[in-house]
């Protein structure tokens, strides 16, 4: 007989959060499931790796049974050393979420989860990002269910080397999405702005705030299709190339930029 | 009389690096120079941002004159806060680095000296990472000419909304440079090994190490050029869609995979 396959999960939230439970019992109908998630909260790191400090991994138990390992770093890290020494099989698919909030546009960039599943391609395995659009009552299970509906679609028909799925969901009931859209990376971004404010010492401290700006407008664009209430599905990779500006670069930089050194 | 530009230097090997110093002494030459960075060693932090503490900016004196703000976080927040809080006048120019080691490859997506750059760009500046190849001795000043050379001509001439000049330089002497590269992003990446050793409490810890392994052949490729004596300079922008298999998506998934909730 055939073994099931087997799904890392990991994500930035940590191992307690409630977004990668509800993706575990998902998950759990269709595959062995492996977990292996920051000990804490690690929104925001991008795609950190831990490399000048040593790394530490701890059995983690929910209701008196072995539910992962937790690590002490990063989502990259934890994608990692799952892979490469705390798993006795290689995964056949990484997923990572779900993320409470959003990972759409620039966010892609400073994403943990995003960067769990990137890890995951960069060692060989299909890899999945799952995020739900930020509510004070977040429920899960939607989300989780698209993820199972999405990995069992790519555990049968692979992705291409180097690709990974980033997957967002909007906070609305299920009844009411009304459907899927593959989608590119949007150019939204955030309106910074730091608050200033005095420590008890009287010395100044920055605390970063803001709100993201909408710069775009078609519905195949993440964020605006998430908004008309469709499931965001965007493949993304790691290959930051600027082709289009390389090709003009090669004719127009050549002639005029000299390297006297 | 027109001002002369300003140029916000930032790294991520901290503000004391020899590879910062090395930058700010070269751009002088051609603008104003403001520095806003780590206070400590931040490498392979990625794009990371901090968001869930507070950040502290400290004033810092070299040779009893002001040199900048060294800052408590990562170089993305260096940026940041240098441009929204810190600094007066907007600058013309972000330049990041001169790193201790390449940014090619997958390791851009690692590198705390790019995000530096990211952010800036994100911000609407145009900006320019700077890396030297790893050696014993490092010599930083053929790099720093370089940036110069590319900072002068980027300050004339601009650079396309949402794009980033990644360079990287040679460990060789300056005569032997046999000019400049526009390159593609390789795809060599990471042979992780974790060392698992035991801590003086007997307890297991991992220690990520390991050697890139390379996977590019052509020239015009940033670790291929770099090898043949040539600077690489590779335009990377931020958005990470998949373009070629989106398309391929649009036609193959919509038939196949269905959304049933």
């Amino acid at each position: 007989m055939k073994k099931r396959p087997l799904i890392l999960v990991s994500n930035d939230d940590g191992i307690d959060a409630p977004g990668l439970h509800a993706l575990v019992r998902a998950l759990k109908h269709i595959a062995r499931v492996a977990v292996v998630a920051p000990s804490i909260q690690q929104s925001a790191v991008g795609h950190a790796i831990t490399v000048r400090t040593p790394l530490r991994a701890y059995k983690f138990h929910r209701n008196g049974t072995l539910f992962g390992h937790a690590v002490d770093g990063t989502p990259a890290d934890c994608v990692k050393l799952a892979i490469r020494s705390l798993l006795k099989e290689k995964p056949d698919l990484v997923v990572s979420g779900i993320n409470d909030g959003l990972n759409t546009a620039v966010n892609v960039i400073y994403s943990g989860t995003v960067s769990a599943a990137t890890e995951g391609t960069i060692l060989g395995i299909p890899s999945i990002s799952v995020s739900l659009e930020y509510t004070q009552k977040p429920r899960f299970e939607t989300s989780a269910k698209i993820a199972a509906l999405l990995s069992r679609f790519v555990l049968r028909n692979g992705l291409p080397e180097d690709t990974i799925l980033n997957v967002n969901v909007p906070a609305i009931p299920a009844s009411r999405i009304k459907g899927i859209k593959y989608t590119r990376q949007g150019r939204s971004r955030w309106e910074d702005e730091f608050f200033q404010r005095k420590d008890p010492k009287n010395k100044d401290y920055f605390w970063l705030a803001g709100k993201m700006r909408i710069l775009d407008k078609d519905e195949d664009i993440d964020q605006i299709a998430l908004k008309a209430g469709y499931v965001s599905v965007t493949p993304i990779h790691f290959d930051l190339t600027h082709q289009q500006y390389l090709r003009k670069m090669r004719e127009e930089w050549d002639g005029k930029f000299k390297l006297s050194l």
